[in-house]
């Protein structure tokens, strides 16, 4: 099936006149870059030059803004993601590109083969506007479907990030199981994990159904990259400068705590993570201060192993449970 | 031969000492950052907390002064190349990371094989320490050696840069030949392509020793690549956000020519200039307003044609010759 965004062009043109924009930075994931033409366009019919920030744009907390001021840009339009509330010092318009194809009937077959009962519905922000009436379709069907609110960095009930997952946090201890619609694993999979609870995940593009019900091979791989882990002596913490990842106040800590388990810590900074460096560097062992999902989807790619901050936590002794990343505001 | 660098330690621990540094942000080049374990003691031994900084370290125009201040630290070690003499907002100390490699040998047995007369030498900043001792070995073997002072973006007299060869052309005139002394065939073929004169290449870690005398296979190349170039409709004009890359201006005249030549145009800005992110946003042809080594080095890795602003000013019919592309004040 067709990807079929809607880029908003008529909020886009009504945020360039109030803004009196000359020069605007465009943002675009990788998927949405062939609509280079198309906004570039769009902006030179406003008079406004069009400046493309060629970097990664993950995510929301992926903001360049500093890029954006410094190719001289008087505003960002940055596609694809909702605004979490990061603090801006340029007029930034968050353009969340949602998909325009149907969830329903998708959800419909897949609910199909489920008990029903009490769901949590989850999705990402390009399928949100169909939460609705996928609720509908959901208690017609016999279902009783709950939707969470959202949390500190997620904008909508029912939306989950890999950062944020309050909106199934705040419903799991009452329902059977979720419901997640959208593309990709790693979602459905936060939400399991972190919950406890089996995912349904249905892709509304492919129409793909996938259960997820078990952690423990999960865990098992987690615990074998810390027991990895724990065998380097020099360690590196490392830290994202990436506007809402840079939580340099919990990478100072981990960096106490490593030296006081008697560790060799060297702190690392940069935009992207990426293994080289690292290796380079010299590290025998690391925990990403970053986006939760790096050392989790990309484990095998690095080369040493990669623990997240609470996995660190827990290998130091200073929690007793595993618990997913999840950034906080305390963090920063 | 082992690679030796000089890391100036006495000179680091004074620096630290004179700003009263108690985090400090460190840049090292990828062959220099299997030393980050003795530089973070080094540091910890004067009670400042180290920071190695991840990205990119190409040259000293790829200052991470942004990126130390967003990490906090209150100073910035920059490893492996000169100041090139950027405006700063935080004190920072270049360490050369000069190689204790004496070259001399390598040159008296590479210059054996040349007819004595008069030879401009020229060399990396690596190496410059060993420029008098070069100079002396040429003498007594009866040429008459010629070493041009220092251009806007180098600080020594006989260095070169690939963005700045006026030590080579300020002498080329007046000599046969080159003598250049350094790693990579880089500069000693940027040498021969701007002053047209043979180049003798001697590599002092491994005694190799190359004769560069014929630009006609790189112009053939180069000229294939700019008649592709002319074929493209969605032009990029690609800028690079480092400090000593950011020809902003030179990115907006070249625009604005495209544009009167009936190019529909892109503009682009990163920080890495990667092929991946100019074919996603669709462009045919681009012109890198960055450093000049991209479009010539990767050529190949990057699957469109790119052009050199002097190489695009030619094909829009503004410049009458091929000239190498140079980084000037006034592109800033």
């Amino acid at each position: 099936m067709r990807e079929d965004y809607d880029l908003e062009e008529e909020r886009v043109r009504r945020f360039l006149r109030l803004h009196g924009v000359r020069r605007a930075a465009v943002q675009l994931p990788e998927g949405l870059r062939r609509h280079a033409g198309e906004i570039e366009e769009l902006l030179r019919g406003e008079g406004v030059e069009a400046l493309f920030l060629a970097g990664s744009c993950y995510g929301a907390c992926d903001l360049a803004e500093e890029e954006a001021k410094r190719a001289g840009a008087e505003a960002l339009l940055h596609y694809g993601h909702a605004d979490m509330g990061l603090p801006t010092s340029l007029p930034v318009l968050f353009v969340e590109a949602r998909m325009r194809v149907n969830p329903v009937e998708a959800v419909l077959r897949a609910a199909g083969g489920e008990e029903p009962g009490r769901v949590g519905v989850v999705t990402t922000v390009q399928h949100v506007g169909f939460l609705p009436e996928v609720v509908g379709a959901l208690s017609s069907l016999g279902f009783r479907p709950q939707v969470g609110g959202p949390g500190p960095r997620t904008r909508y009930a029912g939306q989950v990030l890999g950062c944020d997952l309050t909106s199934a946090l705040s419903v799991g201890g009452g329902v059977e199981k979720f419901l997640y619609f959208g593309t990709g694993r790693f979602h459905p999979l936060g939400v399991h994990l972190a919950t406890g609870r089996p995912v349904v995940a249905v892709d509304p593009l492919s129409g793909r159904v996938e259960r997820m019900d078990s952690r423990e091979g999960f865990l098992r791989e987690r615990r074998a990259v810390m027991a990895r882990a724990a065998e380097g002596s020099l360690f590196g913490v490392v830290v994202s400068t990436k506007p809402g990842q840079a939580r340099f106040r919990l990478a100072r800590r981990l960096a106490e705590r490593l030296r006081e388990a008697g560790k060799r810590v060297v702190e690392v900074v940069a935009d992207e993570i990426r293994p080289e460096p690292l290796l380079d560097l010299g590290l025998e062992a690391a925990v990403c201060v970053a986006c939760p999902r790096i050392p989790l989807e990309d484990a095998r790619r690095f080369g040493l192993p990669l623990l997240t901050p609470p996995e660190l936590l827990l290998l130091l002794g200073e929690e007793g449970d595993y618990r997913l990343d999840s950034v906080e505001a305390s963090d920063f």
